[in-house]
């Protein structure tokens, strides 16, 4: 089966300048096909704050009201999604910028209100058209695609990009060997957070299970495994967690500087 | 050889949530192959002021700066074209919304400073990739254009909705029997801008000329009806101008109250 990889970047790196250039020249160098799922930033929170739009954020998250919905589309599938696009473009990558409403990429339930906590606008994944995918993959088009999904009722929806990376390799996963990359600052998932020497190279579900239990993984680590184990177990051939400056060398052998989760 | 109708909405149906709402319903329901693009809006002036990014106009075109770049970005790219994108798909038109950026879609030179005017990061089309169209029309999705198109060197540019609509219509006249409709609040051309019973029906290059010298036809529609006589002499089967309240009366062979243009 033809290859896909699928790399989701963050907030970290959208949000400088330098490290998003960087990443973008080896993205776009990586052969084969690919897809590239980005987050959020600060951007956001900035648009929102002059606007008047107050950002509240309930365990992490942030509450979608009716501006806000506004402001993530206009910066996350607007300003930072064509960005990226019109970059990779330069860089010769056939780059085409889409949120979940375009095409019906991902279809979402919005999130029911539970124990008093109404999300708002935020949206979890249903549905993925990957007849979409696939032609584009077919035509060597790099789906660039932005955490914001549509209701199928004419409303968009604020989704974790985490959560749509995982969803977009699972639904390639019967067409495809898929590989799928979460990028972030660290070089993967480290034992002692204040130790980047303690790198945990393999992980297993029952480590991850003992891991949890311990202490060691804990916080925004859990939900970003969660869906990494949700995606080995649907099909997907393998996650890593890898720094957003290495991905370059996941081609070569030699590397290991990763955490492999299968 | 096949029919593609190609239709163009401005700001004044945008900035109306009824106007819009009903547009897009007699949109979705126009059988066969069809685009539609969008203008901008109100709704960057106003992001524009609340971010502190002054808007100012020159021969009434916006100056985009470095700052309104990004304004319309993200309102043009995100904000209207997600809400049309997810409106249409609501009702069952797999709409696929895209800037010039979006695979390519269209590349534009960044407008030279000229008698000392610089426009800023605003594009004239140069090119524009019908292949990706064509495969859209071929699998019944239907692009949703925005008034933004890119450089080649990683940079959007602000770029006039008509003229997007004329190149697009243009470029696909080569493999379809294209129909270009440029929908406005009025019936069409009027001879007299204070009667609406002044509807010019049939309006040819000569007939344009001279009303242009008798000063019947002025300001905004200039460039607008240069756009569709451009469309008309590289091979677009027809351009009218319509209100866009009677689009759905367009496949009537009766209905004849709209400018066209031949």
């Amino acid at each position: 089966m033809e290859k896909v990889e699928v790399f989701k970047i963050g907030g970290n790196v959208i949000d400088d300048e330098v490290k998003l250039t960087d990443f973008l020249k080896d993205f776009s160098a990586i052969p084969g096909a690919k897809i590239l799922v980005h987050g959020g930033g600060k951007i956001a929170t900035h648009v929102a704050s002059s606007l008047g739009v107050e950002t509240t954020m309930i365990e992490g998250r942030r509450i979608t009201t009716d501006e806000m919905i506004d402001v993530v589309t206009m910066t996350y599938g607007g300003l930072i999604n064509k960005k990226v696009t019109a970059g990779l473009q330069s860089m010769k990558c056939d780059a085409i910028g889409l949120s979940g409403a375009d095409g019906n990429l991902i279809l979402s339930d919005k999130r029911p209100i539970k124990n008093g906590v109404d999300f708002g606008w935020v949206g979890d994944p249903k549905s993925v058209n990957s007849d979409l995918l696939v032609d584009f993959i077919e035509h060597g088009r790099v789906p660039v695609v932005a955490p914001l999904t549509h209701d199928g009722s004419g409303n968009m929806l604020n989704t974790n990009a985490d959560t749509i990376a995982s969803a977009l390799a699972v639904a390639l996963s019967d067409s495809f060997d898929v590989h799928l990359n979460y990028c972030f600052e660290l070089p993967g998932v480290l034992q002692d957070i204040d130790d980047p020497t303690s790198l945990i190279k393999d992980l297993t579900l029952a480590l991850y299970t003992k891991y949890k239990s311990d202490g060691a993984i804990a916080d925004g680590m859990i939900p970003k495994l969660d869906n990494a184990f949700d995606a080995i177990k649907n099909g997907v051939s393998s996650v890593r967690i890898v720094s957003h400056k290495s991905i370059a060398k996941l081609e070569n052998k030699h590397f290991d500087d990763y955490t492999n989760i299968h």
